[in-house]
């Protein structure tokens, strides 16, 4: 049983602006109860504090090694897989799964790479995740509720996916399942957060040089651009070659510049 | 999704000599989120409270429905189907499932006849349920914890319960919406293989506009990409702004070569 911990080990639970610190205690028992270790607080609004602590019962570990991030994508830099929790419909619909389905995308993706990061998201407790942190996602997780009463406890939340976590891991003690995400070994490791929010950031600045994107009048024009190049979760070699793509274009962007001085 | 709903109502939670009334509350919720309605309440310690008021957060109804019974086998008197969580094994065994066997089993009972009642049954905060009480049970459910930190939060406990019933419920719903690639319905269609053909084919010539690629050396470039872009399945609106981007491309790399003559 001491492959299903090793795997745990990779999945860490990023809490984006919690409110109440209870909350917070009750999720760092929530993980402890499923053996999940990293827990990661972007910007908590009151921490550490005597009602997490009280609502840990006993979880205390989980809270002094917590990790601090002044924002979410620095929370995610060194994440391969990124999944975020979603109540409701977006505008712009993203790669949906529900929490059963997360748990598998999860083992399939350890199952690829095993030094894979995985990181699960939970945003506000009264309002969830910006539209902006939803686009840092791979895939975004819906637990089933009832329409009319759909906001769950966010220490509620993180039990049932690690809940699944912890079924899934069982499971493949029992059941040896060679699934890969894509059927098959890959060649090349997945890009890193960081490494995409590094490609994503210079595409932006591609398309403002040779003027296809107005950061004025932005549109949907990166949020789409996301959304298509996180679907495909690019590996390392994908994103040297994007990056290569974008430094020639620029250069062909500075040349025309130069010459309409 | 009528039925659903049909099924889910014939479930109640027991709660047996509940400490502190804010688990109470924190049930009511985690019932509501997932379409279950009734709940009975053996000897309670502090009933009605106002810290389960709060922790409800809504789910008023819930707690003002609730039963009262002065002792286990009175609010099991009407039931079919009685399932105990047990958090240790005990000195009789008993049939012991997970929460997912749970489900499945309460699904078999309603289909075998729609009338049965089925009961929950969650003991004390600190010591659980009496061997006396688990012996009122058809069979025991063990919710899969870490071995050194196992006792659950009441309220997360029947929030995993609660989770697998609704899952089970909308099973069917879950493999329809397997239908979309996505999980999600989508807010373009799928790009055709004309299309995407039509895509690749200026790609490749962007590409060698740009000086970054050279037919006569392709390596693997246009494999790399196009797998790239195949693996995240693009829409028609997605295309269109690649090929977009493209011609702003070709438009810089035209500019820089009419400068060189």
């Amino acid at each position: 049983m001491s492959r299903p911990q090793l795997q745990l080990d990779a999945v860490r639970i990023v809490l984006v602006e919690t409110s109440h610190p209870g909350n917070i205690g009750g999720v760092a028992r929530a993980m402890k109860n499923m053996g999940l270790k990293h827990l990661t607080l972007v910007n908590p609004k009151r921490f550490p504090d005597i009602e997490a602590t009280q609502r840990a019962s006993g979880a205390d570990d989980i809270l002094q090694n917590a990790l601090h991030a002044p924002d979410l994508k620095t929370a995610l830099a060194d994440t391969h897989f990124v999944l975020g929790t979603s109540a409701r419909s977006r505008h712009l619909p993203w790669p949906l799964i529900n929490p059963r389905q997360m748990a598998q995308a999860v083992r399939d993706t350890l199952q690829q790479q095993e030094t894979s990061q995985v990181a699960l998201v939970f945003g506000r407790e009264d309002r969830g995740l910006t539209n902006e942190e939803l686009s840092c996602c791979h895939a975004h997780v819906h637990i089933p509720t009832q329409a009319d009463f759909s906001s769950l406890n966010l220490a509620a939340a993180v039990q049932v996916l690690a809940y699944e976590l912890r079924m899934a891991c069982i499971e493949k003690t029992n059941q040896d399942n060679l699934a890969h995400p894509w059927g098959t070994s890959w060649d090349a490791p997945l890009a890193s957060g960081e490494a995409l929010e590094g490609f994503f950031a210079h595409l932006e600045q591609t398309l403002i040089d040779i003027e296809f994107h107005d950061p004025q009048m932005p549109r949907q024009l990166m949020t789409r651009l996301r959304r298509l190049y996180l679907r495909a979760r690019p590996d390392c070699t994908e994103v040297n070659i994007l990056r290569g793509i974008q430094t020639a274009t620029q250069k062909c962007a500075r040349l025309r510049t130069e010459k309409a001085k």
